[in-house]
């Protein structure tokens, strides 16, 4: 997607072929920095201390982490090592586990000489091939955003929670690139921007995204949402996810819970749009199976922003001697779902159903 | 309520008879700073502007408001000039309203001169009513606090949302009157307090009041409640109001109703803490007729806290260019609420349990 006219993908590699460069997600809005990530170590840190997030985005950095390792120590021993360290740096993303699993298993029937090579190569397929997901998803969920268009309003109102946009990805995105495809054929889509705390991605990762790419947005408190929903300011929401069970459950953003249950209330759609990568086939019952992760409880207690002299600043929120608890992601059940956005079409949130679109293979996996 | 050992309330008269000194809530929690407001004007700003808040607050302020208009100007011109000014600094609260008629009609019977006085003297009835009516409150609550107890779970959770503490109140507080009593009385209460965004009245000041009485509590982001309700870790949820309607509906801080929804789904009680001057009972149906004050953009933009240097700091938060929407209150539906919390005990949220409870005298006044 477009930055100041460039073209640009949130991971890409060095000129020599073996360092990865990645957009510093954690400066965004107020700064735009990249960042060259010359080990898998590296590699790991960037995952865990969220320099880049987002399922998808993970996944494809995960691979290149292990390209790294591959470049670093091609043994079996090597790489088995640098997977587990890249998998243990977030604990909630399946892609994380899904592209380091389709790299060893990749890896493992070449000989060591030939693993960097291959490594790297199998690395650009999974981000190629993340690219053609996330545009396949923005077609079929387009057709959602038009049939949800009421007539006599002059335009479409979504509501997304945390940022599933291109960020989030390697490009286009997952819950905005139905919007932006949207966008793009011309038709009025308004996007509300929940800020999504306490990181605040949507305020300041998907409001910075849109607003490069000159999609309509109003950011908003996630205590709004369910208001506008009553007053029918909403005309569909569509979010992303962290792992969706294949029963359909769908671990997200905390606080995507909140946003179903007064959808389901209201009786507006709610979509979330997602590569079939993302989907735990192992697991049912995500609320009872998913680990929620736990961050540290400064990103409740103090938040970063701009002063008034253009610097970057962190200030405490909360009085001393007040603790705070940070759950990164909650569970939204299946029956919250009005359905499921993924590259290979719209499918209701049900094993029946997701088996049916995709097969053994998958699950397999 | 305490401050380091010292009895406060939120609201009191100056030695001289005339000012009325308030805390200015907007320093809080990294400052604790009292204001002296010497005109009908200056507590009409100090509403406005939220130096005070909280629907009882604001009532007993407006109170005072009246005092001093008095003491200004006592003609039934003068009178009538600054009940509008005040009742115009907040659109929602219906206690402003029903303070000022309060005092409009009992100013009436009087003579010019002797209104100032007779006027203090009702402003501080209504300060002290409000003291009686929370204490009554928390005595109701606790009740329930103590039926809500897990066996073998070794404290009681209580999730709140916004401030609905002694703070926004005289003393004591709604939602948090059950609380402060449970916890004198010494069961095992701990809080999970909704930071409330935009304005973070949870994590800037029901925190700071929990934490200057000693009571247990944990500062979450508004998302977070639904996940901590789906796994067991919410006993009850207590919240305020800022104006009831006749057939329950109720009215309170942004985002509410979205843990209404949780606690709904989740089988977990939902009750509203109110006195009955909060109930506006020309109103039925709270989603259609209650009017939602939308304040600046600037309040979601931007956010002050505690720089490293003990500076009070205010940081934007959003990318330039992108616009903001801040809608300050939501309606909870009655169907939502499993009771509200009165000075005259815990009654049903429907039309009938109120008039049961209340009569015909206060659906007249």
């Amino acid at each position: 997607m477009r930055i100041d006219g460039r073209d640009f993908r949130t991971i890409w590699l060095d000129e020599g072929g073996r360092d990865v460069w990645v957009i510093d997600q954690r400066r965004l809005p107020h700064r735009f920095e990249t960042a060259r990530l010359t080990s898998s170590q590296a590699v790991a840190d960037a995952i865990a201390d969220m320099t880049v997030r987002g399922a998808p985005l993970i996944g494809a950095s995960a691979a290149y982490g292990m390209a790294l390792a591959a470049a670093e120590d091609p043994t079996d021993a090597g790489l088995e090592r640098a997977g587990r360290m890249l998998e243990s740096a977030r604990p909630t993303a399946v892609n994380l586990r899904w592209a380091v699993e389709r790299m060893r298993r990749h890896l493992g029937g070449i000989a060591e000489a030939g693993r960097p090579a291959a490594a790297y190569a199998e690395a650009a397929r999974i981000a190629d091939e993340d690219v053609a997901v996330c545009e396949s998803i923005g077609r079929h969920g387009r057709r959602l955003i038009e049939q949800a268009r009421k007539p006599g309003k002059d335009r479409i109102d979504v509501l997304t929670h945390c940022n599933a946009g291109w960020l989030c990805a390697v490009d286009w995105g997952t819950a905005l690139a139905p919007i932006y495809e949207a966008h793009r054929a011309g038709l009025p889509v308004h996007v509300w921007v929940d800020e999504t705390r306490p990181r605040n991605q949507g305020a300041s990762l998907t409001a910075w995204e849109l607003a490069r790419e000159g999609v309509p947005h109003t950011v908003i408190a996630d205590n709004t949402g369910g208001h506008l929903m009553q007053h029918g300011r909403v005309d569909l929401c569509i979010v992303g996810a962290d792992r969706a069970t294949r029963q359909g459950d769908v671990c997200n953003k905390i606080g995507t819970y909140l946003k179903a249950l007064a959808a389901e209330d209201t009786g507006v759609p709610f979509y979330v749009a997602l590569p079939s990568s993302t989907v735990d086939w192992r697991i049912g019952d995500g609320l009872a199976e998913i680990p929620i992760e736990e961050r540290g409880a400064e990103e409740v207690t103090h938040i970063s922003g701009l002063d008034a002299e253009g610097e970057v600043r962190t200030v405490r929120l909360t009085p001393e001697g007040s603790p705070a608890a940070n759950y990164g992601f909650d569970v939204t059940p299946a029956r919250l779902v009005t359905a499921l956005i993924t590259e290979r079409g719209v499918c209701p949130a049900s094993e029946a159903d997701l088996i049916a679109l995709f097969g053994g293979e998958e699950r397999a996996a």
